[in-house]
């Protein structure tokens, strides 16, 4: 018998190897290819799209593409193009894909749309077959494997690393990374396995067992994570989990915090972290439980999942997710639930 | 004594005056004028820096911008450019901050960023004396009068018209609104009489006093309305109120449905409304008890806020959100919460 969120265990364990297949030649030579033709055709603006975690991991995207780049990102609401007819010039745009199945049709119909309209076109998905992949002109595989749990885990972040690797590539100018950013990246194999190998996670999720809500957060770098932490906590323990950018959070939402409402908070120490600092304070002051995602301890935090220190806080979005994972798959097993199949859900959403 | 919920209940009512104001001669003469000077200039692309309830009226600028400009949206985070120091280049971008304040600094900062590296830069703001107006090189006032209550309502519709006139205009080319348009306009004030006269939003209020939860969702132009909706129900009721579109509640969220969650969808009679009926049909068979918004009932759905019909969806989100508004504010009173002054929450919320 197949034990309950075994899928999702395995996938999850994976990510350190799934680091460094795409780290080996073979892999980061065609990501380089890629690169070094996209920096070519000089784009002036890069647009994303996606749906659900892989939109998350475009998020990533988008932060790295102003912050390493300089250049401005296009956000497409697919719907704009695929429900209302809007048809955007895309010259001198970049406009990627993100999709772990590359089964979707509203992104291949918006790939579609960009390339029509002179738009240079890059899918990024785990299926180098799938229509995605096939509309859009250029193409990189993630190279994640099979995923066996509905709930993405391998896939995140083999999107989350492949996008870095084509931007540092393409900030590069000729697609290769510079000696000290493959310095920093070789060391991210062990590094995922250091954070995998911590049991915190486990333990949290005991003290979240009959929590009715979580609220997760996080600036700059860490605000896809916390986005991607609240999907992960929605789809496997079915917890109505609200993830908030920190700023986003003060202007509204913070009424809704209280004793009974746990946080997490991605609290790096770049300058994201830095400025959550001050969130986590004024959470503090209303008495939220606060447990923080970090290489350090916060003041005013209840507790901490602990993830290696890493050189630059672009990085720390390929760990900090890793505890938060396993905190997905503890939760939902703490609360009986399968995390392998969770309800009403497919592997492949098809929306038009 | 002042009765709970005075502020908001007044804030709310004055909308339709808000709407007439806005569109009287001295007001719409002011929006024709940028939007010439906009037009003229000839942006290549439009970007938005907004937070919490400005940030929905800037998603709904976003949507108008891509179908009724043909323009591609640029989204940058501000955090990027005020902790990260990203200085994207916005030569050809128009650059539009809207804030009812105008006071948060992270916006004024991006809009000083923009106009230093070349964009064109707008504010559209309930403060023409404000930090953020001043910063920019065009402003605009959507004179909705001091909003009484924590939790914007007025400020967010007269953002929303502000925004409509401004981009109609820009498509127009010389600014001003086609006849037809204006005619649909003019009918705008006497059409949110009528759907604040309804009071199937207080009723609903009672029916909710005990959800722990709620959902929202919406496409296309309504996708901005299930987010503010959201927002409105967590600033006055402290509920976990969770908003998705259409499209990405079936890739995950789904799971989270069930019998006890209530869902608010907003399905409208255009494009995105469509969409949207095979959504809620996914939510009925998972027995999750969904409500519309809109104009026509909707198979599978238990319940619905009437608003009355429009004759292009994109005017749809002007009206949409008014009983939802007061579902929040009757929430709150029926919790025996005020919704006048939330909990931790300040009016002008200043993050850096």
């Amino acid at each position: 018998m197949v034990q309950r969120g075994q899928g999702m265990a395995a996938d999850i364990a994976e990510q350190p190897g799934g680091f460094a297949r795409l780290l080996d030649a073979a892999h980061l030579g065609a990501i380089t290819g890629i690169a070094a033709e996209v920096a070519g055709r000089r784009p002036r603006s890069v647009m994303f799209v996606a749906r659900g975690t892989s939109d998350h991991a475009a998020l990533y995207g988008a932060y790295l593409t102003e912050i390493r780049l300089g250049l401005p990102v296009a956000s497409a609401s697919p719907s704009a193009i695929t429900l209302y007819g809007a048809r955007p010039d895309f010259t001198d745009t970049l406009v990627v894909g993100v999709s772990q199945s590359g089964g979707s049709p509203d992104l291949t119909g918006v790939l579609s749309a960009a390339r029509e309209t002179g738009g240079l076109t890059l899918a990024v998905t785990n299926n180098p077959d799938s229509p995605l992949a096939k509309a859009a002109e250029l193409a990189i595989d993630v190279a994640a494997g099979h995923e066996r749990a509905v709930a993405a885990t391998k896939s995140y972040t083999a999107e989350l690393l492949a996008l870095l690797l084509l931007i540092e590539g393409i900030r590069a100018g000729d697609g290769k990374l510079p000696a000290e950013e493959r310095a920093a990246l070789d060391k991210l194999p062990q590094l995922a396995e250091d954070a995998l190998a911590d049991s915190a996670a486990d333990e949290l999720a005991q003290r979240y067992r009959f929590a009715s809500r979580m609220v997760t957060t996080g600036r700059g770098y860490a605000y896809p994570t916390a986005r991607e932490a609240a999907l992960k906590l929605m789809e496997t323990s079915y917890l109505p989990a609200l993830s908030f950018s920190g700023a986003d959070l003060l202007h509204g939402p913070l009424a809704m915090t209280d004793p009974d409402v746990p946080v997490l908070a991605v609290v790096g120490d770049g300058p994201g972290g830095q400025s959550m600092r001050d969130v986590v304070n004024r959470l503090a002051e209303r008495r939220a439980d606060v447990v923080t995602v970090g290489a350090s301890d916060i003041p005013g935090a209840a507790g901490r999942l602990p993830v290696p220190a890493v050189a630059d806080e672009r990085h720390s979005a390929l760990l900090d997710i890793l505890p938060l994972q396993k905190l997905a798959l503890a939760l939902a097993l703490a609360r009986g639930e399968d995390p392998d199949s969770p309800r009403g859900l497919k592997k492949v959403t098809t929306t038009l």
